[in-house]
């Protein structure tokens, strides 16, 4: 289950401390010009360093593995793969007995049979988003018509995002934030009914991303306190432009033209480097577990562009998926 | 697009007024006894009646067309259907030309080139939902051994749900609402990296009920203001149960064994009975539209058992997709 | 597993002697005029009647059930039933416990643990395939630019299929036969590398048709005694005509625009009316069985319309799924 | 479309003269031990270097990128890779303008816009299935209780294969052949209908193979000469042993439980010593073309191999499909 679309398609693999980690673009139109070069912006905005990031330092550099010729998509897959250089393994042993809580270290235990790869979260990491955001970049070539941003609105609770972090790193603990996502310029009719409506598709993609617990599209959860009348969104021209945007440019699950809005929460990391009472399964009694190594203080600095990623790829495949006379596929 | 599921996949079918509405159940496993009328209690639950509710009333009796032999599943698709019986079909044709604000009557235009049924909103009515609950009554019989309950907890921004729909009747308006679900006993590790994770889909076949809007899992949005310390859920015994539940009953995508709790918002239902000021689309101009027909003041008020089938139908198809040696399937 | 295709994808439901069979074709672009006549010639075609072919006699209407409005389609779902009416399922009961060599009665009691519908071979039937023919009938409107003809070229070893059938019908037993089917016109360049070439796509549905065990492309098996230079296909023009045809129309799995050809073999009718010594499994013995029930003394017969039907979903399927700049889905 | 399988799900990249080839085994169960060497002895009978195989030498190591950690698989997905070293790209220049008879050159410019690597067949090479062979031999594993076996029976039309092999070569000419592929002790009850029959998932596999054109199962083509009295294999004791196996070990698509046995045909190499006459699309007239390049006189003799990766793979992704009581999966 670890590939996501229906005809722009990837398929990711990779742990956290294995050899490599990367991706495969199956689907991928031919003739679109891609170079390891385009792929260092988003690269650079997902990485580590800015002040509340893990110290971990990767060159992350994408080597493309197949499907590109002369810097050209030829339409076979592409794959894209990038070692992995910077671990310290021996960091995460003590987690066999005391799993950490909010990781995966005791499901995938369960899941697995004892056989999952825990070193860094194996294959549960944060890492593995590298491959979605390397293939978002070839996702938003194809999207390029459109404007799609993702920006961190608040972190810890507060619009002060720099305080928030501070604040968190001097108390040695973690905080989480809040995303927004936003998609200018649509193409009008996006989202396949019943089941691959643009909502269900990008949740789907969305809550794939390590941390994220929520995600609303419009008002979202204020909607609930709104009447009907207020609301509904009028349109107010022949192109389907809205007075409001309250629906956060969907209706009924397709594209109407409007800027397409929704936020993500993320969570705080769970990594926290204060003390934490917990359960030792080996002992079998309850212990106190310190989580040492490197983490993000605040790993929401750094999912804006995964985010953005997640929602170029789902955006190329319905792109690639739609099929009406005023879509994009023809008879 | 209109299936959903990877061994237990279900597919449906239909429009509003059109003859019929059901849905194909494939991958159902041999050995379950089912009979109509196991189907009656969630259907009724499912149909319209109460207060708050339109006035459209169908038998709604399913017609276990395949897959069941002397009251038993033979392994074979199960296909169920019911016909549509109460329909009046000429409250819609003013929509042509008008689309009515909030439903999908503009972008199915769009996307089908004019050739979508938008009677009773045809494939994009909450009617094709049908299909879910009547799925979700065979996908509970193999989930049995968990309890998911699905209830509205407020509508129109208050706990007191009768009083809500009451004024909004008195406004002639309509009004949203939000959904918890809980599943308790779940199985221990469900859920599959990297893109089928519990939370990836929930929220896929959630977002296809319409009206949705928004979902999170535990605290969900609450977790952005929250430090790690907090939210991290502590293991306190050697089954994985933990201290407190902010995660949902989730880490990594996968079921801890705890309670899974997740909530969503429903929007208010877009056909409202107050003039509403829009477009037009044949003269070209602004102007007033008057939503007539039979609809709910509160749509969310029949949701919880569509939720409840929807989340059923997702445990169904992970339990049936789990490999894992303390899974279901085995080598 | 039963459902075929990506964007144009059936799903079949239904048992040999349940209520009804049908299928779903959910993908089915907007705008295809569709009536129920338009079934009507290809449905008769796979019916009983002929000389060696069964007595059964079904109507066999089909009842449009979704996806069609004023008789064109609409984008959503097309659903399409046949009520069964003539079945006599006391034919049946001996093959429990003593399972018709050939058939899937033994199969399909282990498989699905014995709960599976065995009347009239429940879906293992060959009447399932009255789903693949009415899904046809729509597939042949996206391919009407190609022309696409299905013929029995030989039964039991002869050309003379007639008097083949004769002596078969005189000494009880039954016979098989030998399909051929040609697309003539098909465009350039469908099918797709590396898993869903023609040559997979189309063996994978036609396959799934009862009775079938083999099929071969272009010269098929006599290519095995062929030199290269013989067998290769040199192209003579500008649009990729051939001087001659050995691949049948088809290199690296893509179609090269030259007729498409390939042919299948039909084996003989198990239900063969001469005694076969066969396990009885409840007693435990070697045991003699005389099927008796209406049968085909020559299956193949009906056949043709099936092999058309199934190649021109493949096509449609194909179609609505190439992504290139010649091909028909634009970026 | 490089994807194959619903639960033991392989996705193939690579070109023939890039970087690298390999596959993703998506869905492989944990605890299954696997390390470097397991792989050498089928990937060495797919190499090339006896007699009638090109001379092109790769020393195909796989690095084993993902899924595995202290040589067991964790139950992440497994990414195998090798690099390609032994190029010489120069060789195909000249295909451009005359593609080769026979081979993907024409349709694959036509189907990628022009865009296609035609560098040794790019990602239509024969090269390719190194990435079934590596995953061929962690499907054994999960097949391990079956006995499959493929081998050449006849090449150029004779028997004497190795006589066979050195008159094409006198003749600076090509050959094809017929491979058998035998599965003793199958378990019973592997298949699903309608659509994922144990034929229909193999033949479809197995035309993903470069230069198959034909596959028939048990007695096949033969079939079509029978009478049902004499196809028809009679069941001899409980175990579903039958008397004889015409049907190949399958009916209905489903395992009997005897030995599955099929036969493919394997064109002869298009890559021809002889001078072909052809068309030449840039000049616009006929020319004669040349192949240098080092290729297979027979390639047929490198694939057993490679039908024997298909095979168990198909088998790997049924068993873990398979849901009945009798059958691996449990409710």
């Amino acid at each position: 289950m670890n590939s996501f679309g229906v005809n722009f398609r990837i398929s990711l693999f990779g742990e956290s401390h294995g050899p490599a980690i990367g991706v495969i673009v199956d689907g991928c139109p031919p003739g679109i010009p891609i170079i390891q070069e385009d792929f260092m912006t988003d690269l650079m905005r997902r990485q580590s360093g800015s002040k509340g990031t893990t110290k971990r330092k990767e060159p992350d550099l994408p080597e493309i593995i197949s499907g590109v010729l002369d810097g050209v998509t030829t339409g076979a897959p592409v794959a894209l793969m990038t070692r992995n250089s910077d671990k310290i393994s021996s960091d995460y042993d003590e987690f066999r007995n005391v799993p950490r809580p909010g990781h995966a270290d005791f499901v995938s235990r369960i899941k697995f049979s004892g056989f999952s790869d825990i070193r860094g979260s194996g294959h549960f990491s944060g890492r593995i988003t590298w491959g979605l955001v390397a293939a978002g970049v070839i996702a938003k070539k194809i999207t390029a018509s459109m404007s799609i941003s993702a920006k961190l609105i608040s972190a810890g609770g507060s619009e002060d995002i720099e305080k928030a972090v501070n604040e968190a790193i001097a108390s040695n603990d973690t905080i989480g934030g809040i995303i927004e996502c936003s998609v200018k310029h649509p193409p009008l009719a996006l989202g396949e009914p019943f089941f691959y409506s643009l909502e269900s598709a990008l949740s789907h993609i969305i809550f794939s991303i390590p941390a994220i617990k929520g995600i609303e599209f419009g008002v979202g959860f204020a909607a609930a306190s709104m009447r009907g009348s207020v609301h509904n969104d009028s349109f107010v021209d022949s192109n389907g432009k809205t007075s409001s945007n309250n629906a956060g440019g969907i209706n009924g699950g397709i594209s109407n033209g409007n800027e397409i809005i929704f936020r993500m929460v993320v969570k705080p990391t769970s990594s926290t480097g204060t003390d934490q009472t917990t359960f030792n399964f080996k002992e079998g009694k309850m212990t106190t577990l310190k989580v040492k190594g490197r983490h993000d203080t605040c790993i929401a600095l750094r999912m804006p562009v995964i985010v953005e990623a997640a929602t170029a790829i789902v955006l190329a495949d319905l792109i690639l998926t739609d099929r009406g006379i005023h879509g994009t596929r023809k008879m």
